[in-house]
């Protein structure tokens, strides 16, 4: 195993790089990951580690086949990007899923996202999705891409587990009706009480983005429009936690009826 | 009105202190706002302002009848805790409000969390208690006080609205329980599935931390216990996410009742 102690070593600069700029994730088709956690399932998710840099040789989850870098302390305070000394960080390949490689059915739990601005929401947003079991997870033109650094920490990992795709809304759309699955549009206005909707049958839920709402295109394609009841001052809800609501609403209905 | 216009003015530095050192906030009984929209529903909640910073006049909210201070734009950098020019700053007194202060009836609907620790997922908590409409939330043995600025960022100024009480556990149960309210623990283990249990009466959602859990009182003191399911590879959720998924279920639970 090579060790590297310099900071002027060419893998560390390129990893930084990698780490802190999209294009440079988006041009090598690879991305960095830290943590033994999101690591294990990263590849517990069929993702393939190229190269692994860690501070001590036992932090290498078994049966990985690719190069092992062991750094010093201080080329590792370096490449870190996260508090807490996880001492283990995998350079991984990206794997872009296409709209229609996701194998959707007319029962499928969709979740849909318009632009979603902030890494760390959509993160959140994964976390909630692989716990509510969602199928697929639609973000439509993204802000941010899907391997940034405080995405991949905010989902805990579980960017790795829910099948996840960028694409435009047009593509999205085509897949979801294609599947024979119903738009559910969250929006305040004309709409019905969200535990007032079935979402037993296929389902997609809808999200706009937090300042500007939903767009007209999805406004105008909306097999029902739903709403939170708000009860307090606020006038919305953190889209992590909408998504939350509305998710484990279907979990609900679909678990009772399934009973 | 006052211009300030030099950073070594004692009414700055101050105000400085107080927005980073909570040991100053707890001795004076004051803190810092900052945006309109927040310090808007703080007085219309009742909170008193004290004395208030701004860039310019007009941002100052009619009918505020303390002192106001007109600041440059290189003071107000200074004293600004978050991006974006808010421009107004204002400096309110506290509210105490104590355990019994609360009119807990048999049918409220109650928040109790352990020890959070970071002030962003608290104040993400009490959006969503505002939302959902929850009568008290009370913050047993907290790590962070309730007028951090991040805090009060989080939760767009609900922490003005939602009756939020710091006490010990002990203090919590014991109000909770004489007024006749059921206490549901949210865990893992031994635990039913939250939409199979009443929420319709008195509830109070107690929730532990993410890492350790719930402590050993309120296991023990538990009316029911409580889980949301997980389907994917996930083993906890964040507490707002997870205080969401139970507080509207409560919700949606009472409205259907009422229907």
């Amino acid at each position: 195993m090579e060790l590297i102690s310099s900071l002027q070593n060419q893998k560390i600069k390129d990893l930084v790089t990698l780490e802190t700029k999209s294009r440079e994730r988006r041009m090598r088709g690879i991305f960095a990951v830290e943590g033994r956690r999101e690591i294990e399932r990263a590849l517990a998710s069929g993702f393939q580690a190229v190269g692994i840099f860690c501070t001590n040789e036992s932090k290498v989850p078994q049966n990985t086949d690719c190069p092992v870098y062991e750094v010093t302390d201080k080329v590792y305070t370096k490449i870190a990007y996260r508090e807490g000394t996880e001492g283990i960080i995998a350079v991984m390949k990206e794997k872009n899923t296409a709209p229609e490689d996701l194998s959707l059915t007319a029962n499928s739990l969709i979740l849909v996202l318009e632009s979603v601005e902030k890494p760390g929401n959509l993160g959140a947003v994964l976390r909630t999705a692989d716990a509510a079991g969602v199928d697929a997870v639609f973000i439509c033109d993204p802000l941010t891409d899907l391997y940034n650094p405080n995405l991949i920490r905010a989902s805990l990992g579980a960017i790795f587990s829910v099948p996840t795709v960028c694409c435009t809304s047009q593509e999205a759309f085509s897949v979801i009706k294609s599947a024979g699955i119903r738009i559910l549009t969250a929006q305040l206005q004309d709409s019905e009480l969200y535990y007032d909707t079935d979402m037993t049958c296929g389902t997609a839920l809808v999200f706009g983005t937090e300042d500007k709402g939903l767009t007209d295109f999805w406004r105008e394609r909306s097999d029902a429009k739903i709403r939170i009841p708000m009860a307090g001052m606020m006038d919305s809800l953190n889209v992590s936690v909408s998504a939350a609501i509305l998710c484990f609403e279907a979990v609900r209905q679909r678990n009772i009826i399934s009973e």
